[in-house]
């Protein structure tokens, strides 16, 4: 089973591609967490060093895809 | 059952997301067709139409989820 990490930080155009692109995961071939950046900032080092830039984030197997743009990390921690 | 256009230039980007994110996508949810726009330049209008900015590109029920950035749809019309 996969992992993937969906990161995001509650903006509209997370929340928008968290609904759709999460909804269409094969549940049976990829286990899915999300996890929200703006409330759980002590996950925001590991994002980094996953290679995440902006948000929102989809890291499988290690590859990170960044959907759309919505915040770069740097405003997440300032923000 | 879902309709999902996966557009791509045939960039190592794209072939990358390509290969991870539809190998997810639940086939029992949502159906995929790909498309390649440096070859099917017929789909370029299309894909323009749809709210493609930059490849590779996905777009499922109307909204469209950029992933990465592979090129721009400028580059790929000019190249």
């Amino acid at each position: 089973m996969s992992k993937a990490v969906f990161y995001h930080a509650g903006c509209p155009v997370c929340v928008d591609a968290e609904q759709t692109v999460l909804s269409y995961l094969d549940a049976s071939k990829v286990q899915t967490e999300v996890v929200h950046l703006g409330t759980a900032r002590n996950r925001i080092e590991e994002a980094e060093k996953a290679g995440v830039k902006s948000v929102p984030a989809l890291v499988i197997n290690g590859s990170v895809y960044h959907i759309n743009f919505g915040a770069s990390l740097d405003d997440v921690k300032n923000g």
